[in-house]
């Protein structure tokens, strides 16, 4: 049988390995969640890049340029990290360059994978059936918060661990950690992670609605895939997963 | 209002810090519950080494001489890592060196704690007492397997996070996805944690009844506590907890 991992932050990922897996990228708060809200409001790429500086010389390029640092906007850059931000009509077409305080340094490290994609509630059920038709090991990857494991994040992977366990199943710890999360939490996301650090970081900055959004199941039907360094639109028909485009 | 953070492994003690903090070391397979039996049943200390050479050379002196790697008892020495092995009388009065595959290396990383103390199921009641008077942060560091993390320290750092609940507030989210687990695991932890990685990789070397014994609760009334490089039982009246020692 097929195997799917967690990983609960970016600092134990030497553990695990990312060769010949497909890796499930997850940083709910925020950045997974507005990869995929960006692309299914029809952005042409999101560039994922882990550093200030190649962000900048990116927008020096031209690139429309997104930035977060400690649940902020960074100084200087045209988006932060809210998904209202990248459902803005004027991005159609375009291809913005972005980094985050976790979750874009959790896909540079993970470059040697088999793929990479994009997951969150947002996209939930869309992840889950493609993964249900892979042939190789899954690890799903939480950003977590500057190497700590965050609650959110974890009640995702475990979302993906119940979604695949016809086909999957899970031998570490850290999966059956994670399902057991989502069990005790899937009834009302909300309420359960009101008490997790990063909600509460973030709502001393005011973005209530952005939470509220971010933990709403299967928004779109839309997987991000990195691909030559951007992360583009999935290309599901082509996958024959049996789902519309959106 | 005091706090208590749960450390899901060593590999992530540097994003923590011990200082100023009672660092309570949790291996439940089976080094912590080795460490209270023995010092239960008469032991007069335990030595923690993390190198099979250290302890090979404590033997050299005279020690009686512990070593578990991947489970088995390591060739040349006196002991494993069998709780039972723990309550031979010839054992009383005398001091052990023991080294093992996660527990003794998650001591070797606190040494800088305020105070380093032992918790397993079979002290539980008698750890969270003591702890419920400490004016020290509480950091509970599981021993994990070879960094990764481990359902049954996860869950025992979740009946410390309960415990102390009155006293100790748990601001980060490992704190709560243990307590989240204890809560779903706690009225049956042998069937809950039938599934976890350990507890089949300790099956396979038919170990059951180990495993079984370890996962009873209270059943010593015995604090390990780090003085000078040896754990020695707590005298629990000097500190005033109100239990009757064993």
């Amino acid at each position: 049988m097929k195997n799917i991992e967690v990983c609960l932050t970016p600092a134990l990922l030497e553990l695990y390995g990312v060769e010949n897996k497909v890796v499930v990228v997850v940083d709910i708060l925020r950045a997974t969640s507005c990869m995929t809200t960006g692309l299914a409001h029809g952005l042409k790429s999101i560039i994922p890049v882990a550093s200030l500086d190649e962000c900048r010389s990116l927008r020096a390029k031209g690139f429309v340029a997104a930035a977060e640092r400690d649940g902020k906007m960074a100084d200087g850059f045209d988006l932060g990290n809210s998904p209202f931000s990248y459902m803005d009509k004027s991005l159609e077409g375009k291809s913005v360059a972005m980094t985050t305080t976790n979750g874009t340094q959790a896909i540079s490290k993970s470059l040697k994978a088999e793929q990479i994609i994009i997951g969150s509630f947002l996209n939930k059920t869309a992840v889950i059936n493609y993964l249900l038709k892979q042939s190789h090991d899954i690890l799903v990857l939480c950003a977590g918060w500057k190497g700590q494991v965050n609650l959110e994040d974890t009640l995702f992977a475990g979302a993906l661990v119940e979604g695949v366990g016809k086909e999957f199943a899970s031998e570490n710890d850290s999966a059956m950690t994670a399902y057991t999360l989502y069990q005790a939490g899937k009834n009302d996301l909300s309420k359960f992670l009101s008490s997790s650090s990063h909600v509460r970081r973030l709502r001393k900055l005011n973005i209530i609605k952005d939470i509220e959004f971010c933990l709403q199941s299967d928004i779109y039907n839309v997987i991000p895939v990195l691909k030559k360094g951007e992360l583009v639109k999935m290309e599901l028909e082509m996958e024959s997963v049996g789902l519309k485009q959106n």
